[in-house]
């Protein structure tokens, strides 16, 4: 029932000619926005346009309105209503962006909004990954598995509990009365010295204490840069595709619209990023994510030409100190300062529990940016800024990077033996570097979104790509192998293997059963 | 010059009968925001605003156009305009909001926007505190003193440092790798259950750990809840006058408006609140800052019946754990939950560079609440989180809260000498509870940030009572008594004779000089 066009006729709605919903309002929906609970309206109005795509009000081919019309209608703001329109995307009853507009795929299997199971949602036992609020990836991290697979996460069983505390010692003895008091909202002195020296070490950057402003992670840094890009009036950022979901939906939820920009071999392509208008663009240069390329020299070029001419470029320095079988790949903004904001965090080097990154911006940008942090909590906790900066000027932190770092690779290599046995017809992209590596399959025989599924109902949990997809693309999967040690990885893709066996076989003549 | 109005008929304006200009429109401004820098537009809008009003463009006693009005016509949000009227009250130019508009009170006494000195700006040497970012109490921060006077820090000399060690020793050694990936948003488990039991023991609620959402501190809680109000679509929200200033700041940074209601020895006047018209009213019941003073049961009983007709309480639970000479007081959360938000943090407690706090907040918000925090930052850091958990489940929070009033009740028992005997001429309010004391003088002799700047000269940071009101009353002073020993609350409070003195005296006969 769900995929068919059977509603299109039973609908209430004016239909324009070639069966589309006229786009143009939203009288026929008849929201009233009376009737939502107060803290829940996305929800509400997701639930509520499943309701029309169910009864056909809105049958499949017909386009939503453009969120900015309806946002006026019910007098909302615009973020509530993509957000409400991303809901219908993660279960699948909806697909499109940009200028082709939001299109109802299918309609949702049952009435009940919270049971449905899309095309881009996740079956699991006992529920549905991609109907829980906050987004796929964080509603899988909510599910048990065996084997964890997912991207984005380094071995967590080497932090360095002992240096920790250790630093935190030597840090409790020397604090005075005034340092656990209210602090500089960008960070504690101490920690900004200490990033900028690792920036220059590591990352070839050159900045002064004063440039550095502490965060917490890079989720926070795009939270105040789109806070900042906003107040400014900007209103589209191009990013990566394929790229990271949890930094589009950053942006989105920040009131920016990402504007997908097609990612190849050499890296984003900087002609359609000058060709989509967009002010300032979101990427992954050193390793990009997911598809693991590095910005190649011309690209390079082509970026900082385009940041020249007035284009803002950020940078989310994603995993750049996690490389293996290449040269370090210098940093954009230690190219160009005046035209690169620059985000990186401990998330990779030591723990996402952690939540601390670093941002840099140009200085046009510094007083925003600042008061942006101020408001948004005051600055970081301060035990822990000190405590890692004491890490990162004794050296402690470098060593233990070094030794993750042949601890990530044993296990890189450990998954691409598997991945040449079990799934000999998976393309691997990306292995050069970073926690993850991207397999894709040829053809468009299954939903990537199928395989996942099947091997998370296996306890095996994976990224299906297409969720870091803005548009369509061949199957895949992005598969971490940092967190885990070599015997996981080894039965994991075993599990993949036998997954995808059970869905009609696509890895190749020496996939397992 | 500066308090003339002479220059009423020198401007091109078009002036009302009654000498005010034309609040409609800006068109006579000529405000071009391209000219503006990127990320500095709201110091760009007041510097042109500065300017509008030395050369008579903007006459002393005319209105500026409506914040929304301005904001529309410009192209840029109504909390960059507010923002940068704030700043044009903080510098002393205007004053005034709400219904009767915002009124030029007098002119820049120079054109240079950041060597402004109004009314309400504290000089000091070398600079002037005000006319920096961030306002008025950060800058106030970030001025060397002898002694701290301020409000609002509790004895920082007595953080446990040793049992906070041994806590952090004990969370290192039991943590799962898991444990330090992407946790929950809300919080690690094990703190909002010690939350949940902490509130119960000693604020009278009864939550469970579920209903806890961790945050960065009471300036976070108040983020987050600015941001589901606002997309709720609420604009205005009532506040305490006199009432903290950085929460009124928080809540207009968000982008909502606070509306005074008067605060008398009952605490909050609820009709005045009912008059008002707005949804959502923030409060400090248990103890008023900055007076000191209780919601009495009357008030308490009116208050909880506005909420049960519909509107939001939002209870910040200032210092409520600190009191000397009364019963405690139950929390508002207490006795309403569906009604009332709840904010609280260790910032008074333990030390605000732990930016640790909770949240609650009425089931039909939580949702919302939650993703607030999602996207603000993933979640608090998880290693903080832990330590805190043990220190409230062993009773070490406890023990420390009992160490730390017997200091403190001390310490204002030194102040209260002092004044009797330096400042006879000064009124006490609020000295029953809590880390402060204010003092009032009779009649208006005197601007208190006069004094304030004096005593400043001197090396000693106070808070003009000024600062905290939105309304005009009488001077006065907040004095933070907590965070230095008694000896330097006698000579500071001595200083703040001798400053008295040099103003012209209204201490009273035993003022030192």
């Amino acid at each position: 029932m769900s995929r068919s066009k059977e509603h299109a006729s039973q609908g209430s709605t004016t239909t324009e000619p070639d069966g589309r919903a006229a786009a143009g309002g939203s009288d026929f929906l008849q929201l009233d926005l009376t009737g939502a609970p107060a803290g829940g309206r996305t929800e509400w109005l997701a639930a509520r346009l499943r309701a029309a795509i169910a009864d056909g009000t809105l049958p499949v081919g017909s386009r939503l309105p453009a969120s900015r019309v309806l946002a006026a209608e019910l007098r909302v703001s615009r973020g509530l209503v993509t957000e409400a329109y991303q809901r219908l995307a993660e279960t699948g009853q909806v697909s499109g962006r940009g200028r082709g507009g939001t299109v109802v795929v299918a309609a949702p299997p049952a009435a009940a909004p919270r049971a449905v199971a899309g095309p881009s949602a996740v079956p699991v036992p006992g529920g549905t990954v991609g109907a829980a609020r906050g987004g796929l990836v964080e509603a899988l991290r909510a599910v048990p598995g065996r084997i964890d697979l997912s991207p984005g996460v380094p071995d967590l069983a080497a932090f360095p509990r002992t240096a920790w505390l250790q630093a935190e010692r030597r840090v409790l003895a020397g604090l005075t009365p005034a340092d656990f008091g209210y602090g500089d909202p960008r960070g504690a002195p101490a920690l900004r010295a200490a990033v900028a020296g690792w920036l220059a070490r590591n990352r070839g950057i050159r900045a002064a204490p004063d440039e550095v402003v502490i965060v917490a992670g890079v989720a926070q840094a795009l939270a105040l840069l789109a806070q900042v890009l906003r107040e400014d009036g900007a209103g589209r950022v191009a990013v990566e595709d394929p790229g990271s979901l949890g930094a589009r939906r950053q942006l989105e939820h920040w009131g920016l619209e990402p504007v997908p920009v097609p990612v190849d071999a050499a890296g984003l392509d900087v002609s359609r990023l000058r060709a989509s208008g967009a002010a300032a663009v979101l990427l992954t240069p050193a390793h990009q994510f997911p598809t693991g390329v590095v910005l190649d020299g011309e690209r390079r070029r082509d970026l900082l030409g385009w940041a020249a001419a007035g284009g803002l470029v950020i940078e989310d320095d994603y995993d750049a100190e996690h490389r293996y079988d290449r040269a370090p790949v210098s940093a954009l903004r230690a190219l160009m300062p005046e035209g690169v904001c620059y985000a990186g965090s401990v998330s990779k080097l030591l723990a996402p529990a952690l939540r601390l990154g670093w941002l840099l911006v140009p200085p046009r940008m510094r007083d925003a940016v600042t008061e942006a942090k101020r408001y948004a909590d005051l600055g970081n906790p301060v035990l822990a800024q000190l405590v890692l900066a004491r890490l990162m000027e004794s050296g402690e932190l470098e060593r233990h990077l070094r030794f993750v770092r042949r601890r990530h690779r044993r296990r890189r290599d450990a998954m691409l033996r598997a991945l040449a046995e079990r799934l000999p017809g998976a393309r691997v992209h990306g292995a050069a570097a970073g926690l993850h590596l991207m397999v894709t399959f040829d053809g468009d025989r299954f939903e990537d979104t199928a395989l996942a599924s099947a091997a998370l109902a296996l306890g095996v949990k994976t990224h299906p790509l297409s969720w870091h997809r803005m548009r369509p693309g061949p199957p895949g999967l992005i598969l971490g192998y940092a967190a885990g040690p070599a015997g996981e990885i080894e039965e994991g893709i075993a599990t993949l293997a036998t997954a995808l066996d059970g869905l009609g076989g696509a890895g190749g003549p020496a996939g397992a059963g």
